[in-house]
């Protein structure tokens, strides 16, 4: 490889979900300029509730980085309350959902400009304008992708499977229905062609990843893609920041390590950031062709996140 | 006129508006059944806001026989917030369209149920009964009638006119676009027919009652109707109890009083019932053919409302 120092011109490709992605996002985008950075989101986790288009992750990535996210949950709007919502139980609705009064005002406008014609990527750089967000947020396509998983409990949609059953159902197989016909949307199509090197956030690798992952040549251009792509273990010791990621890994079969999720990333990474608890994975990880790093991963608070940040741009500036 | 005493197969139609309409059918619906009663709307206000259908003078009515509204504005839900609109704000969206939280869930459950094929006269009875209405609330027309003021400021849909100007642009027309093709909604029309009598509230005789009466068929209807026909006046003392009533009239050429309101009614009513300050109208009104009754018509409190409404029933009773 060659010098891969990140120029004012170079953009960093992010490849993310909801919560943990938006962590490493916050930090990123704290060391790099809007330029610099392009943030491909899942949609596939997108539904309608009451007749309104949400799509959780950009809102948790755009609601991160503006500010507004709620701290405590890493979801929603800060100071929000659910009086819509309440309202809407009344007449008889299904009210699993968590929709706060604020967050529907985001829903109420990307559905009313759905459905004036706009694609879900001109609306996510609207709404993010509108949130003093510049670094650029991009939907993974603008085609409907959405993910279905085969349960014990029958087969479930995201948000039925994550929410209303609080991820207790065993999964034994996932579908990204409608992402083999997907295409990327245009800011994330360009920026795997033109991308200076590629991050994939410690979000969900089947839930948020996956999903990216599926889109017609996506992973097929990131195989071929010459620059650094690193990708940061979602785990720690054996476990998840957060979410059924080492609960389906054993539903899975397959162990719920680093060492795996490296595996999962084999062809698509050549860097493999894990926690400073995992140092013990570093020589298998390199031995399957990944360099590995080993960090602090873990993201409490906005300065472990930043720090976390600086330290993968300092990787890539490095990698050789 | 035969023996007019409601029994408790008879049903009286009531004709209103929102908030002044709202007011006498609170008192109606403590003195008369459910069964008795049925309550076409206005829907001429009705308007779409971020792609979502509202219908203010059905909203005021369900929330007002609901004990929801907010009693000091007379609009709108008690202990409401709107941190949806503040939202949609700072998205760019014109926001001078008061609209809280709780509403919104009302808003956006009747657009999508709008939107799955229900008419607005079932919405109104499924919002209805979820709030424990069970007085009929019916929307004038399932049909799209819209108020357009013809005003100094040009040609303003009706909540332009309303809120947005504040009702201050002088009118010299009014046009209810689209009445003369609506039909009845089935509850309005089959109370046209079967009624035993027929209230009309001390609503905006232009902008509350006048797109009723101009929707095809039904001023013929009342014209011909046989049973007691009650008329309340919105004034007293020549002054409105709420909103521009007196200001239209003016602009309008009509005298500020009334009399000159039982004169624009005097076709399809047969009691006007005018305020104990205006006795003094008592003989010209009866000097037209209509029978004028004194009573105190402001409703400040519930025991007003229940008082009038009880009052009007026992005219009609007593009226032979």
């Amino acid at each position: 490889m060659n010098n891969a120092s990140i120029s004012e011109s170079d953009t960093v490709l992010v490849l993310a979900g909801g919560v943990g992605g938006a962590k490493l996002a916050l930090g990123l985008a704290h060391v790099l300029t809007p330029n610099q950075l392009v943030i491909a989101v899942n949609t596939a986790d997108d539904d309608e509730f009451h007749g309104l288009h949400v799509s959780p992750d950009i809102d948790t990535m755009m609601y991160t980085l503006s500010g507004l996210s709620n701290k405590s949950l890493g979801w929603g709007i800060t100071g929000d309350s659910q009086k819509a919502l309440s309202m809407l139980a009344r007449y008889g609705s299904e009210a699993w959902f968590n929709l706060g009064d604020k967050d529907l005002g985001t829903h109420i406008k990307r559905t009313q400009l759905l459905n004036s014609g706009w694609n879900l990527s001109e609306i996510t750089t609207s709404l993010s304008r509108s949130l003093g967000v510049y670094h650029p947020i991009t939907p993974m396509t603008d085609d409907k992708v959405r993910t279905f998983l085969h349960t014990n409990h029958g087969i479930l949609k995201f948000q039925e499977y994550f929410v209303q059953h609080h991820h207790k159902p065993k999964i034994h197989k996932i579908d990204y229905v409608g992402a083999s016909n997907a295409k990327p949307s245009a800011l994330f199509a360009t920026a795997l062609k033109k991308a200076h090197s590629i991050i994939i956030c410690p979000s969900n690798p089947f839930l948020s990843i996956g999903p990216i992952l599926a889109i017609n040549g996506v992973r097929e251009l990131i195989r071929k893609f010459q620059g650094p792509k690193v990708a940061v273990s979602p785990l720690a010791s054996g476990q998840a920041f957060m979410g059924p990621t080492t609960k389906i890994m054993d539903e899975l079969g397959i162990a719920s390590t680093s060492m795996a999720i490296a595996e999962l990333y084999k062809d698509i990474c050549n860097i493999f950031v894990i926690d400073e608890s995992d140092a013990d994975h570093a020589s298998s990880i390199r031995s399957i062709g990944i360099s590995p790093y080993i960090r602090k991963i873990t993201m409490a608070t906005k300065r472990d996140k930043i720090t976390l940040a600086r330290s993968i741009c300092s990787i890539i500036n490095n990698h050789i």
